[in-house]
């Protein structure tokens, strides 16, 4: 069989979540979140993040944390912000849509907005109360093309939407990978302090499933709990959650998995950067994306399986190669042989 | 006080209608739209329509019309493709996605799509059930920008959404103005084949309130007015919508009034031609869009009002000048020699 | 044919109604509520409730208002209190769930609740956050069967959602019948001061349709027009609406209309209670409920419409007689003397 | 620490799950359901159920799974028919209504409803469209309340479902639970007859987190899919649904775990009637409430946690015990000498 560099959830857990499972399984806990284990977690966060007025909540996915996350916090009339290339314009089936909010997209150039592009929708959206009311931005780190957001563009945004009257929640699938990118300078506690909302991504780093999605501001924690509730999102076997991640920020796991897929991928891009090969964008988290002919991605497909992510003219296409904690060097070096023998 | 050229709803009702709504006032009638009036406005549409099988409801206003159709229509998941002029999509405060669904926006020359432009969309959300699925076309004819669509057109787009499994809905807040266009090749019969449903504008054209929801696919009628009560769509006063249409489609007062209007922006029209004027775009309904300088605005904004559309640069903006049945040929005879007095 | 007392809202609206629409009917005027005579409506409303800091916003239909106002005042997690008699519950086809919202109803003697009632549905929700939160009780004046609450009534409740965090909504489609019943001891004002928002209705009230929103609480004001707009209840010839109020409402007529449907209906009341009728609840509105057994009933129906509101046991139901501003003494008179024959 | 027996997800999962999920660690699968293990899964069960034409899909909570099933199975203007102690329609904080639908409620006596009842619920809505549709029978087996439907039970509902143009949905988030109650004479197959949908509850019964949903009616699954993304249901992970049913399906586990909860449950039920104790009501699955009085419950509560269900006079409460796989014959002795020494 193929390996596979399609995405990084083909494999299962961490061995150590599994570890702390098996001790853990016959602990009698409450459920629905007031396990002993989530609420470590939500105390190692806060800490982590170091913003103790901070609330954290566990939930099993991306989708289900962004669909809540957004649905509890705007009024009806009220619209979201995204990049043409945010995962809840274009991979969620409507789903932001069929909680009654519209999602309005900024064409992007790798996958991130600044406050120019904001601002630009809200102008030509004046016409109150006819046109819907902007008041929340979706961001990405990293974006859905691997790309991060440096410090200063996140603390431009984040004051940017204060100024705006706007709430910055972030989608943080990845954001491990972007905090451990050589060419980041975020901290998770900037995260803590220059964003209204966002997530941590558990389950393409590491866990079985589960996303953390920790609260900044304060007024939107209230009553949170009814729409995670609501929206069919509290587990009763709650620890599950509260499990993995207390295993996986109790020390330095979450940062060394994310950093382990990174180097990976550094690896197979330097073996194209070699190769000759350019890229759809410049990257340094675990998605890469070389820009291959037909007959060089035959010749890789031979033994990999990966997506090809934009046709860009009759002979040439973006492929996608991502890692994970689960990729190991010896694969990486097998593929890497590969690239070198490319035509 | 200056005239307003801002919008077709700045009076009341056609003579006609008050007096008929006088003379029917003290006839006892059912409610919800069961009154005789109702049902023989019904009669009368289906005849123009020269569609039997298709049902006739009333509501009150266009937002309402498009959100209880497209939701009534849609299944959850399913999605509505508009121009990026769309009504729904800019101007209706997020009333479709309020009730589940997301709106895609096409971009467009003038107002219009074509069945490339919807091909071209469908072809980049092909990773179902992760994207959402595409399943009404909406458009406006007249549209937004006053052009309007040719038969082979309408007939191109409906047999492209025949063949896509999608519906085709047309927003006829103004139809009455584009089938009265003196390039028009469409006809109310056109409507009623070549189209899923459509709704005939009265509010703009003539009617206190109203417009005439008409569905020709059968499957779609079904139950149609559980929507309209769940929607609060539906008037105790049903005879109110039915008296009015009655009166306006009984003979060609519906069709006289809407001629009228757009006689007189074409007239209006030749006057800023003949002062070398440009337009944003073509038209020959009652919307015209010429373009001016801002001293040849404030000049023109001294006796009359109107909006202005578009900035285009520092210096030049494109006004609109929208006329309606109750426009006088002598406010317009006034208003031509302002133009002709234009620096 | 046969007169009709099935329901209020058989005839068109009262001819001082009409011949202000003739009469304003060529006044150029801002669309969407802006224009003079909204304006002026909402002044003299303000006036009459005394409550300088309330808001007024027109709409077409009750169910419409029902579901605006609920929706725009709720969080997603948040629910309403209703009688089980309430037309929310009952009759407005899932309005309220339509847009997101549970309704929780309470069983009632004559269609009124008490702060008991409300306390004791709010005990058994009590394991939060897996029970919804009740947030707004909804109440009838008149009620669907025609009763009404009394000013200590009316005081205690609002009282009560004032210490349990509880918003109170009264439904006023027939408030004019409620604040002019012999028994009536309420005033405007007492609803402008002990509810935090009520309509007031206009389509069973002498007007072609429309109900005036009053939000007396200033926190449930923000952005109120955002959620007309997006119901699709802002109406382009908002003017049809502010006239109609205008005229109700700058002299006595509102009031005048309730009374005297108020006094033909108690004129049945007194030749059914003389043929020794008994009634399903007592009413002192424009709604009676006399029970007749089936001969009685065929012996009315043959010259008269109503409604059979309730079979009570095999021989005997209850019937609806209703009256409105246009029935006559006359007609009244003739049933009369029918009710007098009843054998 | 206490022992609890407050519910039957305080334990994490049964060992063989534990096991196979470290097994098939690094396995490298397909995502969103389309991996191995989830696919062997829907074939097991269809052949347990016996229904070769249904489908299966796994979801993460029972919830979850009762707001995509009814969402997707209904249109806008239907509602569902529930036990007023369903659990839709008192502990899921208006998850149905936030879809969109109105939840009926029909008293039982001992959770469970008739044809009988429902027919009467209908009868009482005919005034169409101003009173909802019901479209969808909802059901729990075993009952909120412990007790169980007979296969005549199961037989007249569905059979009337159909007759009456509804649905017929099972709760099953304890039916293993029912189906190895001594009492029982329903069978899985039955479940893959007799309804439109159910769903097999993994969480309750030694799975760490899932419920497996069959849809049999085929009209009811297409496109099913959509409807889980939408919600946030699919699990980039989804192996961790498919491995846990494969492993608890692919032999008796699943039900060898639920009779030995009963077993234990009915265990103590027998030393509550030793000791003289009623019960509100008669269960033979893994829930029992006795009734006691304050003093007892304090006695037992020294050493152990319940619920008390429902407080029954001023000295009498049901209390309830519930068990699961996990329970211990041990556990259960040291409980019932507790209860020997009752007084």
């Amino acid at each position: 069989m193929k390996y596979s560099f399609k995405n990084d959830y083909s494999e299962g857990a961490h061995p150590r979540i599994l570890e702390t499972l098996l001790q853990s399984n016959l602990s009698q806990q409450n459920g629905y979140g007031l396990d002993e284990y989530s609420m470590n977690a939500e105390v190692i966060i806060k800490q982590k993040i170091n913003n103790p007025k901070s609330k954290v909540y566990f939930v099993s996915g991306g989708t289900q944390a962004n669909l809540i996350v957004i649905s509890a916090f705007l009024r009806p009339h009220e619209s979201v912000v995204s990049p043409a290339t945010g995962h809840i314009f274009t991979n969620e089936s409507g789903a932001i849509e069929a909680t009654g909010h519209k999602v309005h997209s900024l064409e992007t150039l790798e996958g991130k907005i600044s406050s120019e592009d904001i601002q630009e929708l809200i102008d030509v959206h004046q016409n109150k109360p006819h046109q819907v009311k902007q008041k929340l931005v979706y961001i990405s780190n990293s974006t859905e093309l691997g790309t991060i957001y440096s410090k200063k563009e996140l603390m431009d945004l984040y004051q940017f939407c204060q100024e705006s009257n706007l709430y910055l929640f972030v989608d943080g699938a990845r954001l491990g990978h972007a905090l451990t990118a050589e060419t980041n300078d975020l901290t998770l506690e900037d995260f803590g302090k220059y964003t209204d909302a966002f997530y941590l991504g558990g389950t393409k780093n590491g866990a079985l499933i589960g996303e953390a999605i920790i609260i900044n501001n304060e007024n939107l924690q209230e009553e949170f709990g009814f729409h995670l509730k609501q929206k069919g999102a509290m587990l009763a076997k709650g620890r599950l959650l509260g499990i993995q991640f207390q295993e996986l920020l109790k020390d330095d796991l979450y940062f060394d998995l994310a950093r382990h897929a990174n180097q990976q991928a550094m690896r197979i891009k330097e073996a194209f950067q070699q190769a000759d090969c350019n890229f759809l964008c410049e990257t340094f988290t675990n998605q890469i994306f070389p820009i291959l002919n037909q007959s060089q991605i035959d010749q890789l497909s031979a033994n990999f399986d990966f997506y090809i992510w934009k046709k860009l003219n009759d002979e040439q296409s973006a492929i996608r190669i991502i890692t994970s904690w689960a990729t190991t060097e010896e694969v990486v070096t097998t593929f890497i042989n590969e690239i070198k023998n490319l035509k």
